[in-house]
C-alpha cells in the first residue's frame, strides 16, 4: 500500500473531492471497538460549515456505532484498494474487526475518536450536525470539522459506484475555468 | 450534436446514473416558460420508489419553478455538452430562454410538464416528493417516476465537477462482481 503524505485541507473546499461521487470508506468508533463501512449514496450540502449528507442503512452494524458516538471519518480510498473496499462492504463490523482483518492502519484523529483509515487519499473528520433526517430518509447530516488530504496527486484515481458490481475509475481532468463566469467558480 | 437513440428504463435502476456522481442538467416548465440549470449537489437516496435528493439554491430561477410546478427533469451530459454546460451555469433563464440561446432541443416528457433535453444521454422525469426538506437545507426530495436512457454506450463519458472549473471525465470501468457477496450487488 502507498503510504500518503497528508496535509491539512480546508474543510470549505472538500467538494473538490466529493462532489465528483466517489464511494467512500466510513470509519466509527463506540465503547472501544472500531468499523468501517463502504457508502456511495452522499452529496455535499453547504460549504461553510462544511456540511455532508449520508445515507447509512439503520441495518448497516455501523448506524448506531455514528449515531451513539454522533462522530465518523469519510476516507476516500483510491483504485489500489479496490479488493479492499469490495471486501469492506461483504462483512460487517459484528462479525470481525476489520482494520485487523483487512490489514488497513487506524490512525489517530484529531478532532473525533473514530480513526483516520491511513491508507486512503483524503480523511474528514466529522462530527455529526443534525439526526432530524434519519427517521425518515436515514440520511446524517454531517459537519467536517478536520481535513487530511494527500499532497500527491492532485486528482486521485477514486472509485464510483454504478452497481452491479461496475465501479468507473475517475479519468482525465479537464479545465473550463476560462469560461466561467468568476463568481461561479 | 449527437442525437442518442434512447429506451424506457426502469426507475428503480438510475442509481447506475447518478451515484457515480455526474454533474446534471435540470430542465423545468411553469407558466408557458422552460429553464435549464446545472446541478453537481445530490444523491440517491431509495429505490423504490426511486428517489433523488437535490439541493438547489434558491436564489437560482428554477428553484421557484420547480417549486411551483412540483415537477422537473434530471439530465446527465456528456463531455460533448460541455461548453454548453458552462454556459448554462453561467447565465439564468430570468434573461433568457437556455433551450433558444445554446441551441439545445426540447422534447416532450411523458408524465411531467417539464421538457426532456433530446442532447443528454439520459433524462428521468421526476415528481417532487417531499419539500420538507427545502427551508432547512434547500433539499428537493425528487421521485424518478420515467427514464429515458440512450441505447448505447453502456457507460457514458459524464462530467464530474471538482469545482475551481475543473471536471472529471468518467474513466474506465472495472468490474468486481465476482467478488461481491450476490446480496449485496
Amino acid at each position: 500500500m502507498p503510504a500518503y503524505k497528508k496535509k491539512d485541507f480546508p474543510v470549505s473546499k472538500i467538494r473538490r473531492f466529493l462532489e465528483p461521487g466517489p464511494i467512500v470508506l466510513v470509519s466509527s468508533a463506540w465503547k472501544g471497538r472500531t468499523n468501517i463501512m463502504t457508502m456511495g449514496w452522499h452529496m455535499v450540502m453547504e460549504f461553510e460549515p462544511s456540511l455532508i449528507g449520508c445515507y447509512i442503512w439503520d441495518a448497516n452494524h455501523s448506524y448506531e456505532m455514528i449515531r451513539r458516538s454522533r462522530e465518523c471519518v469519510i476516507n476516500i480510498p483510491t483504485l489500489d484498494l479496490a479488493n479492499k473496499v469490495v471486501a469492506i462492504g461483504n462483512s460487517s463490523g459484528a462479525d470481525i474487526d476489520k482494520f485487523a482483518e483487512f490489514d488497513l492502519t487506524a490512525a489517530r484523529a484529531k478532532h473525533v475518536a473514530a480513526p483516520l483509515i491511513a491508507e486512503c487519499y483524503a480523511n474528514f473528520e466529522c462530527k455529526v450536525h443534525d439526526t432530524s433526517l434519519l427517521r425518515k430518509y436515514g440520511i446524517f447530516v454531517l459537519e467536517v470539522v478536520k481535513a487530511h488530504v494527500a499532497t500527491s496527486p492532485k486528482y486521485p484515481k477514486t472509485m464510483h459506484y454504478r452497481g452491479d458490481g461496475v465501479f468507473m475509475i475517475a479519468g482525465r481532468n479537464v479545465s473550463l475555468r476560462r469560461r466561467f463566469k468568476p463568481q461561479n467558480l
